[in-house]
Parts: C-alpha cells; sequence; structure tokens
C-alpha cells in the first residue's frame, strides 16, 4: 500500500491517506520531543525502531482481545492503521508515581500506587496537555460519558497485558499513555505504543529505560529502547 | 455552648472543641485570603456576614434534604456544628467557565457548561490545592469510591438547590466548591457555604459579587456580600 495525501504531521509521526479510506498510513520519523514539543532533537534509529516496537505490542493486545487500529507492517518505518476519529485526551496509567503526578501532589517517585491510577489529559500542546477529567471531557464534547467508560476499562486491561509482559522482562511498568479513537462506531486503540509514551525501569537496578533518558539528558536513548525491544522479544532485525 | 481548647486555626474560621466530644464550635474571622493563603487582608464585617450567610444556606440545604454539619447559630460570629472527619478533597461544580478551568483550558469566562462539571482538588495550601480525580483520591487512601460517589451526587443535588435560590435573586452561580467528612459513618456537608467559596454574578450587568472582587482588587468586597445576603433574604440585622 502507498502513501497517498499527507494529512497531518506530527511531533514523531506523520499521516497519509492510503488508497483505502478507511485506512491511514503512519510513518514513525526519528524526531523525538519533549516538553510538549518545546524541545526536539532527531535520535537515528527511533522512528524505525518505535515502530517494530509498537507492531509487536499492538499485536499482543490484539491477542488478547482488545480492538486496536493495528493492520499491518508496511516497511521497517511505516504501517498501516485503520483511520480513526481521534479522541482528544490521552488515557494514563500509574502503576508507581513518577512525572507530573509527584509535581502536582509532592510525592516520591516510584512509590507504589495500588490500585493503580487513572487520569485523562487533554491533548493540546499549546495548553501543556492539561489534566482534565470524564467530567470535563464530557461537558467539553470530546467524548460520551459511555466511551469513557469504555476507554478506562481498555486501558487497565492494557496494563494488565503489558505489566506481565515487560515483568518477563526483568521491567517495571511505571505509566503509559494511551490514545483511542472511533472507528465504524467502536471504541479503538490508536496512535501507538512505545517507549516514547511509557516509563520502563530495570527492576533491580531502576535504570530508565524510556524517554526520561531524553527528558533528562541522560543519554543513550534509542540504545535503551533497544535494549526493551529486545528484552521482551521485538525482532529489530529489519532494520 | 461555650468554646474549649482551640483545635486548628484555618485561613478564615478558627476551630473549637465544644463541652460535646461530638460537636466542635466554628468561629468566622474577618480574615480574606486568596492565591493559597499568600494574600490576607482584614475585612470588617466578613466573618459574621459569611457567618449568618452560611447558616441560612445550610438551613436551606437541610430542607432539601442534604445532610450537614450545621447545628445552630451561638453568637454572630459562631456556630455549633457536628464534629466531621474531613475528607481533605474540594468538590467543585462549574455552572459557568471562570478561574481555574478558564486558565487550563484556555476557554473564555462566562462559558456556559452543560451539564456542569463536577471537579476535584486536594486540600493541601503548600501545593496549591493541585487538581485530582476519584481514582487518585482512592489510591492516596482519602476517600473511597463510595464516599467520593456519595459526595457528587450531594454536590449536584446543592447546585440544584442553590442555582433556584441566587436565581431568584437575579444571581448566577458560576461555580462552588464545598468540603465534606464523615459523621457517624455517614457523608456530611461540613465547612462552609459563603462568596468565600463560590462564584455569584449579577444576571444582567454580570458584576461580580464574591471572592473575585478580592483577588482581583475590584474593591467593596464585604459590601457585594450584604448585597448578595440581602437579595436571597439573610437577615444581617443581628451584626
Ligand atoms: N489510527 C489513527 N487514525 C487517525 N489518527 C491517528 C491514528 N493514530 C494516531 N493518530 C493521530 O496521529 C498523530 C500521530 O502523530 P504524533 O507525532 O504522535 O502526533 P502528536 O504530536 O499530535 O502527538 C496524533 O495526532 C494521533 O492522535
Ligand atoms: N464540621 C467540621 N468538623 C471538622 N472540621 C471542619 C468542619 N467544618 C470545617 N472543618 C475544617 O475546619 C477548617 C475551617 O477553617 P478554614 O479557615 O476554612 O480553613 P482552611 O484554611 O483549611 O480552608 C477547615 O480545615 C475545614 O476543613
Ligand atoms: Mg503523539
Ligand atoms: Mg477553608
Amino acid at each position: 500500500m502507498q502513501k497517498q495525501a499527507l494529512l497531518y504531521t506530527g511531533k514523531a509521526k506523520s499521516v497519509y491517506e492510503s488508497a483505502d479510506a478507511d485506512r491511514l498510513i503512519l510513518v514513525f520519523r526519528d524526531d523525538t520531543s519533549a516538553f510538549d514539543g518545546k524541545r526536539v532533537e532527531q535520535l537515528a534509529r527511533k522512528g524505525r525502531v518505535n515502530n517494530l516496537f509498537n507492531a509487536f505490542i499492538m499485536q499482543k493486545l490484539a491477542d488478547a482481545g482488545i480492538p486496536t487500529h493495528f493492520e499491518k507492517l508496511l516497511t521497517p518505518d511505516e504501517v498501516l492503521v485503520k483511520r480513526l476519529d481521534m479522541i482528544p485526551v490521552e488515557c494514563v496509567i500509574r502503576n508507581y508515581a513518577a512525572g507530573s503526578l509527584c509535581r502536582r501532589l509532592g510525592i516520591e517517585e516510584g512509590r507504589v500506587l495500588t490500585p493503580p491510577t487513572f487520569e485523562l489529559f487533554y491533548k493540546d500542546d499549546s495548553l501543556g496537555d492539561p489534566i482534565v477529567n470524564e467530567s470535563v471531557a464530557i461537558t467539553l464534547g470530546w467524548a460520551t460519558a459511555e466511551q469513557l467508560a469504555k476507554m478506562k476499562e481498555l486501558t487497565y486491561q492494557v496494563n494488565d497485558v503489558l505489566k506481565a509482559l515487560f515483568d518477563q522482562g526483568n521491567m517495571m511498568l511505571v505509566d503509559f499513555k494511551l490514545e483511542f479513537g472511533v472507528f465504524h462506531g467502536q471504541i479503538v486503540l490508536g496512535d501507538e505504543f512505545s517507549p516514547d509514551g511509557c516509563r520502563l525501569w530495570d527492576k533491580d537496578s531502576k535504570k530508565k529505560l524510556d524517554k526520561d533518558r531524553f527528558r533528562q539528558g541522560l543519554g543513550d536513548v534509542v540504545e535503551a529502547y533497544e535494549e526493551v525491544a529486545q528484552r521482551i522479544g521485538v525482532d529489530l532485525s529489519g532494520i
């Protein structure tokens, strides 16, 4: 399947139409951004690593019964997906405290969160992806109560599947964000799951293996992503 | 009933034990604070106006079947209340956009919110009363899911009662915050309802009649509170 018109250039991916009106092609770029796009760098191989990583995860989630937009890998940096009407909120589950939760509530990084927390953020870089809740999302017309309940339920299911997967690779899934959209009336997982949008720590050393290496200037960003991929069995030989 | 040991000095009220272990005495002071206590001023009569105002409102709410801590007025600035185990979250309903919602989401002040939104804030001045949600409140042990559901239900009931009351006084109830606590296992409305913790606008002129006059340096703060009281029939002759 060939790329057609460019629809949207995001911070990390470019979105193209395909020959099928119901399918899009996502191109994973090497651009790596932080602080709502205020810092951007090119990290060699990152696009391809994330594309293959995401394809692997999406297939694991589909195997577990979660509806996803993933259709098939086209090239090392391109994937064919269902064309969704995206819901502009990010669904975040935290198994351990980190990031904005620590800053907002003054709690120490790494605190175990039982049960895992669920939060919503409004996807808007110019506003700094502000925190919202279901009530605000409904009133402002971003989603219905039923859609939000489904997104929450699916996010917890994803957490169960992926906690176990990363645990087998001796990693803690600290937190992650998902984006959902609507496809023919159904809530479907879209966007990507990669170390760009989650936190993963080595269980023993607590070494960070995710985008916090970029945010915090720790170096070896893509090397860490590749290590995560290798630990859970993602085949990166096509890169 | 006489005040006994001082338990707590808040930003606007002082809390005393009473002869009854299950009852407290709240003393409404003239202190008026904004920006999480960073700015404090004395506004003559404010304590007594708010005490009488709050007593009037709490009785209206009790008449509507809402469980409140209010027992009886003791003096113009003292009230006897049930002693609650306070839940450290503020429940906020907004009928129109204002304040932090506008800043956070970039929406214009006064936008009608249908249905009214419901938000939770963690009561902690040192953190700036950060926004939270039910999931975080449960995980951090502040309240149970059942307690939070009850608080939300009661806050919407309060909104229905008070929207109508202020409407009769030609005012818009823009938003308000409530605090709840537990009394013998039951969720009960505590703290106060006064122009210190809500936004009220004149329906025609949109003149602000609440604590925003203080926050924004508009002057005539207590005069506005007294006007609100007079419009809804609060008897301030005891002051
Ligand atoms: N299946 C899909 N259908 C339509 N849009 C999608 C799909 N999956 C992801 N998107 C959107 O495409 C964009 C992906 O590019 P990205 O670089 O992540 O953008 P952003 O800077 O907005 O995060 C995002 O806006 C995302 O919401
Ligand atoms: N019925 C009650 N039982 C116990 N505590 C109460 C009750 N009503 C209010 N409080 C608490 O008493 C304090 C009231 O004082 P206030 O000046 O409003 O304090 P703050 O600066 O914490 O807002 C608040 O902490 C409030 O939560
Ligand atoms: Mg993105
Ligand atoms: Mg208070």
